[in-house]
């Protein structure tokens, strides 16, 4: 039997997500994206296709690489304005039953302590529906807005999210035992104290003496999402992550990606199938294969060029207005551009690129591929995807907010599901039950569980 | 005519808010808080009953002044667990049209750049119904958490939300000039980038030198809530706030606060009228004054001693453990104990308190008066408070949620209407328009309208 294939959304609190330029298209709903119905109308029809969530990213900065100026970013709505990506969750927690929420946030942006209460409460309103993307870092125009004067170099960024996720750890799995709360009106006792633990944890760059201020939630901890794809990034999503993204732009890429993540698992003593890893995708379908290429060739139509290298840019910190459209990447000093470069190369090593196809690549659906065609054709697609590069599902990007969704959800997910493919209901429980199978709570063998019903000398001894 | 009367409910995202001891009674649901169904029917009830707004106060850290310990308040639920205010106003949001939303949150526990974006963000999924309780400090206990390592003194305190509220200012009124943003779908144009602004400020505490993240929301700046009672606070309250909280336990203690309040507005060059005043209150009643008042006895069986003095020396920093339930209050010292006692012994000066009857007092309904009655005996005395205090409005808080506020609604709300002296329906537009009768935005001579369409002159010289 082929392995199943899992769906998620992949949205921002934003115009024109993965698609810069594409707002200008007459059906286009993005621009929407401030209004409490664009989320709502969003999440039915999401829990309608059985998606297993939405993932909301986030960048709390602007991309102003690009010509060294905010200029193409503010005119062409490229992912600025952006809007907090927490608040958006209980308006749509209030019109579905099923689907889950993983909320991006960076370590970098607020303490701990009150961190751990949102989530907490967003896990309570959902009732364990909320998963986490733990970001480690994020553009240098939005660390600047709150007094840092650079940012943390990039191990050092981990230091500091180790005991990050190590102060929430205690406050989620230890501070309250299992049976402390009694919730007994009779006997008026809300709480055993005794089973209340202040955390008491005196870090490298955090001390936080008391109790976590919630009460247990469904999950606990949310479930954990990562995306780093360094090999720091990689381990420490190794140790911590429960769902992993990835964007390689070919399945010979993400083939390498996958292999050493199950690798780096390994190692860790965790089950490498104990992870779910989601690629970034976007698709394009209609009645027939011809439909579908016209309606593909129409959205290209809206890509914006400044508006990719907006992004480009803003990502690999490479002021890419230096280049001519017809220049080649070949000749571009990819190592000065991180791994995002080679990757284009590496994707498919005959071709040359230039900066051009590059723009047209990134201005619908983003970094990740695009699928087009009929149900047959892309459902065949996603299974090469699924077998040949052994990851669990798809991240998928929308390129007409919503009408991408609406056309996956009405033509892709019926035939997949009659392929024995796709979920034809929701699993029970929570989120993390959804997903494995077993919950609610972290499995017994991840690093948050060490923490759980801590003492006073357990958490001396934890680390 | 008789002064018109407002309605604000007052709430928390915790058990039994201002009635510790009374989620012990059957019909009481304020231990459902964490769901979000508690928030959606609460929402409804409120704006049935032309409610202008929930106020939603807010505590991050714990009571742990009454015999020095957390043990009473975990075990009464006093105002802990108690999760994160801004989360329920989506999904309440999601289920009415008018009704206002006031929100807690301490300038201490986020910097202002992401707070500016969660405010903006809220007031665009509200259509323009947010407001913000400013708060400037927080119990010692949940500052220790955040690694600070003592309060800041009393005065230092407003320096720092002064020039928090400065840096507010200047992203919500200045950074986007009205007009900035176009969402020209056709010309392909979102934003005319030479009228959005970077604020460049930098401050003594603050460093922010982009620009605000976000579009203008509809009321730009948040309905501006204060409840500081202090000499300064009200100095400060005087200069920001548009509503004005206040607890006193009589309407002798009352009227002195609002003429001091009004007088201050006068010495700042604001109309007095021009802040709403709304004075902290409960209301039991019933068909009867006679089945009100076996209502009110009813729910003090289910008041709490030791839950009140958990709160009563929370409040005062003053361990009221160390005292008897027969003990005076005027044998305690009250200058110690900051304004709170005062208020008792100026209340009534002939009555003589003892702990045990502070404590009652503050079992049922907080530190604020109860009014016990039919719907004309309560009515009645709501006249007489508007009359003889010069408040504009209440803040109700409630004995058992939710029955309090919908007895509100069925009894004193058509009683007041039928008097003329409560609104039949809402005003059009955001929460300020519908307090205030203009709007959406700050009035001219309010301090952060100076910050407005600024260019980056213009903020150089603002202070």
């Amino acid at each position: 039997m082929t392995k199943q294939i899992s769906f998620n959304a992949f949205e921002m609190n934003c115009i024109a997500h993965q698609s810069p330029g594409l707002w200008r298209h007459p059906s286009d709903r993005s621009t929407e994206y401030k209004d409490i119905e664009y989320w709502t109308d969003l999440a039915k029809i999401l829990e309608k296709g059985l998606f297993d969530g939405i993932f909301i990213a986030d960048v709390l900065g602007i991309y102003d690489v690009y010509h060294q100026s905010a200029e193409h970013a503010l005119t062409g709505a490229v992912q600025v304005p952006v809007n907090d990506p927490l608040q958006i969750v209980p308006a749509m927690a209030a019109v579905t039953q099923h689907l889950g929420f993983g909320v991006t946030t960076s370590i970098s942006f607020e303490h701990p302590y009150p961190f751990a209460r949102r989530i907490s409460t967003l896990d309570h309103l959902t009732k364990g529906r909320v998963g986490w993307n733990i970001v480690t870092s994020y553009l240098e125009s939005g660390s600047k807005n709150l007094g840092l004067s650079a940012q943390l170099n990039h191990d050092d960024r981990y230091e500091v999210a180790d005991e990050y996720l190590e102060v929430l750890y205690k406050l989620w799995e230890g501070s309250w035992e299992d049976g402390a709360v009694l919730r007994d009106k009779h006997a008026g006792r809300f709480a055993d104290h005794t089973k209340v633990h202040p955390i008491l944890h005196e870090g490298q760059y955090f001390k936080v003496p008391g109790i976590h201020i919630c009460e247990p939630s469904p999950q606990r901890t949310p479930v954990l999402y990562q995306a780093g794809a360094s090999t720091r990034g990689q381990k420490f999503a190794s140790q911590n992550a429960e769902c992993i993204f990835i964007a390689p732009p070919s399945k010979i890429a993400a083939k390498k990606i996958v292999q050493s993540i199950r690798q780096k698992l390994r190692e860790e003593g965790r089950d490498p199938y104990s992870v779910k890893i989601y690629t970034l995708l976007s698709i394009v379908t209609g009645e027939t294969d011809q439909k579908a290429d016209a309606k593909f060739k129409e959205y290209q139509s809206y890509g914006s060029y400044d508006g990719a290298l907006t992004l480009v840019s803003g990502w690999s910190g490479v002021d890419f207005s230096q280049y001519q459209a017809k220049d080649r990447v070949e000749y571009i000093e990819t190592n000065a551009i991180q791994s995002m470069l080679d990757a284009y190369v590496n994707a498919d090593p005959d071709r040359i690129w230039t900066i051009e196809e590059i723009a047209q690549w990134n201005s619908v659906g983003g970094n990740g591929p695009v699928i087009v065609g009929s149900a047959q054709t892309v459902a065949d697609e996603l299974q090469h995807w699924i077998e040949e590069t052994d990851v669990d599902g798809f991240n998928l990007a929308y390129i007409l907010a919503h009408q991408t969704f609406i056309d996956v959800v009405d033509f892709i997910v019926p035939e997949l599901q009659r392929r024995g493919v796709y979920q034809t209901e929701y699993g029970h429980g929570t989120l993390r039950e959804k997903l494995f199978g077993h919950g609610p709570h972290l499995a017994e063998n991840h690093r948050g569980a060490k923490y759980r019903q801590g003492t006073k000398n357990k958490f001396a001894h934890a680390s």
